[in-house]
């Protein structure tokens, strides 16, 4: 998966007439190849545009100033927020744990499998009863504990912050089961996704495994977000379901949904790790 | 699917020893096969205790009476509840719409073709479109117009009341728009099966597709239920979804989220017809 | 879904650095805009390249002529494979069926929803069993009777032929019970889509349902394709499964497959109506 | 997941009234609660009956010789094949893997974790590769390296049988990339459950994901099976599939149907566990 000499290229603006031109145009001047294209606009009148172009060139490290120079002019033109991200730059990922290893131990079973495109740099937890498993996998495991009171959840998060910034270009959250402060979230300074054990927007909150069992659903989900303020509520990446019945027990509906959880938290962050995933208001743009 | 001299037992009761082999004993003694036979206990320990027996026995119409006798003694000495249903006796179904067709005309086309267990005696709808639809099909179209304000609501339902009590062993809201009263639900004198467009309980009241586009979800559903007072909250019978992305409009989740919907409530509406769904709770058994 | 003014340029060539590039500036400069453009390339090096790219412009047809021209010269340079279709001007098709219903049925019914853009313009079978279903919907049905024989096929062929040829754009085979010649194939002048009642490549051949429920399967398919000489082994447009137990019989396992059929052919049409469907050795791009 | 005093138990015989209330009647008169009872019928007039009970009794083991004493003359009344497994008593399991590391790392950790009723007791590889993987989970370890020719072969599976005959109950073939002779299947003395990498019957033989991406599928499967002589052609247990485009290389297809496989294998292991499966023909009976 190693992929030298390319990058993701990302654009967002108001749709208009002459985008894919100008950016193609930039590309082929400078003997760019495309190597994939993925473009979304919101309507068919107006609306916002977004496009996803993966590059090649040989040597694009030097020459990256230069396309970057003329990509920011055309940038300019359009009123586009843009980005260009080395393909061969891994993200550093941190991974935050409570007791339930099902999520963590998907991720980094498949970084280790070169099947996950990051580089999970460290797991942070608010128990220790993880750290060996962990570790086996040569990633370090930092223990963090919780404790009640306001002031030792601010400390938490002090030290939290203090790993974590500039460190990483992403958090994890693989079932921790604390919640963020909104000042968490603002400072980290990189973002956030969550694994919601329950289909959006059914069964926000606590408990959802014993709730769906009393409201007798037949299916079983969940779902993978960027965490915002509002927790349950950030753009969803990723999500999925799992058919069941009235003969399994709340607890089977647990481990059923675990193996959903694993599979949707893997997808959208290694759909978050090929940068396809583009927010547009409270939902996302996956290209 | 005719099934002469074959019916369904159904019963439900506190679990306890001896159950399955009591009822078994009295089915061999009264020279009754078993066909098939599914049971659920809603916990290992204690607990409720459901069964569902298809029995076949040659003449079994005229034997019924000495056999529902001795069931009646093993009923009482377990304090069952019980019912036994001639599965060659097809329910009688209204169905009830507005103007989408999409639910009506997959349980009339099935209904046609021998996939779907039922008689539909009538289509009773608020608006007069459907009819001709419907009356090629063979089926009667009843047109009862709604009106603003209490006392038409009160006055179309009593036509329909008065059109149902009595012709009617089942009721299926097929996408029909208009809330019913708790009266008419009480006083209606048969299940009413509702179709909902969405997984519930994600979306519940209006407007869900627009609701999803909005949040970004990447699966639409559809969820098919008992009407209870408390519309969207009856128990569920069947759900299930769709994938979709963010490239499809709130129009085409619409369409998407039709065909979930017909063919989620023709298979609800089967299993009732098979005499397969208790209600137990807020919740099914599907035996 | 009226779309005036808009049209789809399918491209096909080899991979190529400034392909995008030369399309989009011949587009921008005729100012024509990107409704959306989608590719793909077989190859990250090399390869085959392909995109369909929808566009818009006020007054188009006018325009037509000198965009057409253009974009031949670029497509010269390219060596490209090249279409463009008015997304106004729906395919007409016609149907062929024998006995089975249920796609047919499912496809006139989406049509007259205006879910499927398409102009049913006539349906053909070897029995006359269907014929007043198909009339309800206006749409001509004509009995083209098989009989034993080379020569009996031959002339029923000959009769199909003289319909068809310069009549439809698309031939779809709704469970046809009749193997077409490869001369027909040849002949007819418009693509053939098929619609095989299992999960190609497994079942290849007759009675794919008996056969599944010998061989114990857990899950029931569909694959639609298009026809080609050899029936079973044409480029496959869409596929989908639907899980079964041991329980269903051969019969119920086949009114399951019904419905999973008729979904899968009504996707296949569709996507061959909006020209999403490119042809790449025996395997498609669905752009 | 501890089942003391539970047992599971398995009838087949020929259908024919009066099986049902005759077991029960022996269940109830030793006081024998029926915690779960699932029963199927080939045919609904004659063919084949199997029933899987799962009961309970306060010292059921002491009890147990005078209760199979009268199931033994039940059986022998209806000439059925019986057995009754002590659910306390986890099967042994012998995984079999080459270099391919998924389906047994799922197996692992889940037998870890408590989701697997079963005891891994050895892990058997032609590759030293994975030892330190299997080591760290606590389970034996044991290298019989492959080499051309029959002798070695023989050699290899002598060493095999030695291990493994009364060692184990179950051996699980974990993506394990050498042909089992004939011999070794019926002198291992245990069921062997095989994971096929694609949707059984299709694409029976070697490199189906190349195979499935030359042909365009839309959907890659896998199928766990029991082994018998002609490999792939064994009783299946359990079967899956996921959804893929043209857009996916076959190494790709290949990670997506990793996912699916060891998903799928896991099922067939725990219901194997759990004595759901009986071998019925060339299919499975999942009770």
């Amino acid at each position: 998966m190693a992929q030298p000499d390319t990058a993701r290229l990302l654009i967002a603006c108001d749709d208009q007439p002459g985008i894919v031109a100008a950016i193609a145009g930039v590309l082929a001047a400078h003997e760019v190849n495309i190597i994939s294209l993925d473009q979304h606009s919101t309507d068919a009148e107006g609306g916002r545009f977004f496009q996803r172009t993966v590059i090649h060139r040989e040597g694009l490290a030097a020459h990256r100033p230069s396309l970057e120079a003329d990509l920011a002019a055309v940038a300019e033109r359009f009123g586009m927020d843009w980005s260009l991200h080395d393909a061969a730059k891994r993200k550093r990922v941190a991974i935050f744990v409570s007791k339930y290893d099902h999520c963590l131990m998907e991720l980094l079973w498949r970084a280790q499998r070169g099947q996950l495109d990051v580089d999970v740099t460290m797991v942070v937890s608010n128990h220790p009863d993880l750290a060996d498993a962990v570790r086996t996998f040569g990633v370090p495991f930092v223990h963090i504990p919780s404790a009640p009171g306001a002031e030792a959840k601010a400390e938490m998060e002090r030290r939290q912050l203090e790993l974590l910034q500039g460190n990483v270009d992403l958090v994890v959250l693989a079932r921790y089961m604390q919640i963020l402060t909104d000042d968490f979230i603002r400072d980290v300074g990189a973002p956030v996704i969550n694994i919601h054990h329950s289909f959006l927007p059914a069964f926000i909150g606590a408990n959802p495994y014993a709730r769906a069992k009393e409201r007798g659903v037949k299916l079983i989900g969940a779902t993978a977000h960027y965490a915002t303020a509002d927790l349950d509520e950030g753009p969803i990446i990723e999500q999925d379901v799992t058919r069941v019945t009235h003969a399994e027990s709340a607890a089977e509906l647990q481990n059923r949904g675990a193996d959903v959880e694993r599979l949707v938290l893997a997808r959208a962050v290694q759909w978050h790790a090929e940068d396809r995933v583009i927010v547009h208001g409270r939902s996302t743009v996956i290209l």
